[in-house]
């Protein structure tokens, strides 16, 4: 989890991205994980013409600066990460996934500016372009399908940024105490007698079977008076048609 | 991190999509992330099957099932998870952040199907969709746009699932499917209204409100046939005591 300053010294760079929605999702995915600084070089100018402005282009979107370089882009950072579908190419930089670069990237925001690069949708980042990074991430994607859509990378790689690392906690709903459950365990064994299920599955030890079938659901308590009305309707539904012995 | 067994557990469930590039960027991601099963209930008709016939549509989205409702398209899952935006609406369900959600859903991947639903680009899921979930996930977006686009929602659900976290095993017993969930929750509905039980809290959503009841049991496959066997029962003797009309 970040701060909002942590949040606010993100850069995020998009070179060379051809398609308008690419840099529109983009956008969205920052604004959806609080990061404001979006940066294009040199995008294909028609398209970020159109994605900027587009109805309902996001604040983000509008306020996108965009720079000739690489280096222009940059220039107020002290940490450069290019993004990488490619494990094995004679990749000249230190490859991360993503879990633990999102960890060093955090560390550094306390303090100072990073820039995520993305490449263009085709090509990725060029030989130049990385020769500005520090070090490269990749998402840990299948081996069949390597290659991730852009605004799906963005999105991914920003999540990474803002979630947890603590482990979140349960929060456990109150269960039905066991008098509860006994009411329950009553009113069900007068149904089954009643409906005459019991007749049909006498075994000796029926009751406890009952008991114990009622006590593996664990009932949060405000379940447990919904059945307990359900069973008693049933059984007042199933006495009131039995015959009734004639008086007099 | 999971196993090809567990990943093949997972069906993707988009439910009412709109837009074509949608399902393709949701079996995109699926296919970067290593899931294969793609189910669409009841899409935009012309949208999938453009979807389906683009060029360059990957092997997930030339397999993707089809299904008219939500109850077909996860009748073979144990857990079904409904994705949302929303935090503090109403919510009938237990919210779980994606880290956490991820946690459990890996675990429930070792022994049975798991089925992660995503509702429509405009309105999510219906409260009728969210009733056959077991309870809910959101990504911890930002407040000032909690919305995500559909193909990225997707691809970071995924990626929280297959993420590097080393987590402690349990050994689950196997729960009963959706299908039989689901043939259990119409019995009762037939129970609760030969008894009466209906008439007396007529709601709007009386079904919706059923569904989850029985959902929220998570029942041992092995309790489920008894208890299906019990509301039978109980429905037999409702309407043999029933008034029938006279023949002749």
């Amino acid at each position: 989890m970040l701060t909002e300053a942590q949040s606010d010294r993100l850069r995020v760079v998009l070179v060379a991205t051809r398609n308008p929605l690419n840099i529109g999702a983009a956008a969205r995915a920052m604004s959806n994980f609080g990061f404001h600084h979006l940066r294009v070089v040199n995008p294909y100018a028609p398209a970020f013409r159109e994605a900027r402005s587009a109805v309902g282009a996001s604040l983000v979107l509008r306020r996108a600066a965009c720079f000739p370089t690489v280096a222009q882009a940059t220039a107020d950072t002290t940490l450069i990460v290019g993004t990488t579908a490619v494990r094995h190419r004679h990749l000249q930089h230190p490859l991360r996934r993503s879990e633990e670069a999102a960890r060093l990237i955090r560390t550094r925001l306390r303090s100072a500016n990073v820039a995520l690069l993305f490449g263009s949708e085709k090509f990725g980042l060029s030989n130049d372009d990385l020769s500005h990074c520090h070090w490269l991430l990749h998402i840990p994607t299948h081996e069949e399908n390597i290659s991730m859509n852009l605004g799906q990378a963005v999105a991914v790689c920003l999540y990474e940024l803002i979630r947890s690392g603590n482990r979140v906690a349960l929060s456990p709903e109150r269960l039905a105490s066991a008098g509860e459950i006994e009411r329950i365990t009553a009113i069900l064994l007068e149904a089954l007698e009643a409906s005459g299920f019991l007749d049909l599955r006498r075994v000796a030890d029926s009751e406890q079977r009952i008991r114990r079938l009622v006590r593996r659901l664990n009932l949060p308590a405000r379940d447990a008076v919904i059945w307990l009305g359900i069973f008693r309707q049933i059984v007042w539904k199933l006495r009131a048609s039995e015959p009734r012995p004639r008086v007099g």
